[in-house]
């Protein structure tokens, strides 16, 4: 099942896919033109990955990957709907989309191991976790203004519940900035798995329901500009649309 | 003014303080016995300063204070109220205390000079921001594993209304294990101040209603044990009861 949120003259339903448009939550039918897309779960604590896929450290000039998770958090300020827009901040050289699974978690874990993860994992939706290249720095756990800006993690369309998903570790991710391809990449190059990541951070600390866990992008930055349509798409997930403002 | 939040018989109210006791918002007077308390504000986005003191850059073997704020963000499982409990992790070899004062967002807050500042601030109340010192690494950012374990934030007991300060950065801070003074310092000596920190974030993100700055620590750093009473305490602020199990 596909789940989304959306506000619908003046009210956030539930929605799921109906043909071209959506069905709410109380069985009427809509169209894309008529709702405003909200993320398709209110986050609560958000993880992102860090450099989880080899090529793209590579790109960054990192030259070793990891040996343990790179993790950060994101505030509620950073995260738009499908079909919203993010700002590109003045003055800044350089801001690269960066096309992720989102996993969602759906009941409380702690110290889960690698092989019951994914029976805390609710589904997944997409998410492109934009970075201010300039402030990167020379160390790993990028500071917030590289990956904190307002609006600037779009997330959704929607919810996949986790059973609808035959291999989450397969699955194809590809980026279009005004319909030409330049980000091709699969999960299956993630350094650390989704089981992994789990067993990992429920290690150390309890993940609840609502949590997400943005598992990282593969390799193909580019700049992007004011105007640029940029689509994420997961295969079997979704294909989220944003523009930059 | 002082406000809490508390939970007493089942149900969370506001709450003042009234000689030894409390007043709640619906006027019962109760007993500090009689009550939980919460965190006083529901944190939203949380902010949390690396090496805001030279002292505690210093005794953490960092040979440079750093030159811009450093930043991280804390999730919602971190906080726990003032009377709580907080868990040492198992097989881990060094946890400190650090008190700090928790500065309280009372409006939307952009590109906001440090001169206007404090009109965005509704008040202050008392962190304790453990830290697992085994995973610090050798980089600023400290990652989920030293300062994102749950319960790991003590805040509270009181919000403080901000007019009620007269000046902010002239507190002293202190923190006792079982009674003996192991941290004593003051706001005076942050490298970075209120004023430059909300300047300085809200130069690149929006600053809500009910988010926290927790501003550092100066040096003192002793490690704790299963059954230590640490009171962190913030002049004209509150003191703030832990006890680590």
């Amino acid at each position: 099942m596909k789940r989304a949120r959306v506000v619908y003259q003046g009210r956030v339903h539930d929605a799921a896919p109906a043909g071209s448009g959506l069905t709410l939550g109380d069985g009427r039918n809509v169209t894309e033109q008529e709702v405003e897309w909200l993320p398709p779960v209110m986050p609560e604590t958000v993880f992102t990955l860090g450099l989880n896929y080899a090529d793209h450290a590579s790109e960054l000039s990192f030259k070793d990957v990891p040996e343990e998770p790179l993790v950060f958090l994101k505030g509620p300020n950073t995260f738009v709907g499908h079909r919203g827009a993010t700002p590109r901040p003045d003055n800044v050289g350089f801001m690269h989309y960066e096309c992720e699974l989102a996993v969602v978690i759906g009941r409380s874990a702690k110290n889960v191991k690698a092989g019951d993860a994914y029976s805390y994992v609710a589904g997944y939706t997409v998410a492109n976790d934009y970075a201010v290249r300039d402030y990167l720095e020379n160390y790993y756990r990028p500071n917030l203004r590289v990956k904190n800006r307002d609006a600037s993690t779009p997330i959704g369309p929607w919810l996949v519940d986790r059973d609808d998903v035959e291999d989450p570790m397969d699955l194809r991710l590809t980026t279009k900035i005004n319909g030409e391809t330049v980000q091709d990449g699969s999960t299956a190059d993630m350094i650390f798995s989704i089981p992994v990541l789990i067993e990992y951070l429920s290690g150390f600390m309890t993940l609840n329901k609502g949590d997400i866990i943005l598992t990282g992008t593969p390799k193909g930055s580019v700049d992007v500009k004011t105007g640029d349509e940029v689509i994420t798409e997961v295969e079997h997930i979704g294909a989220l649309v944003n523009t930059i403002i």
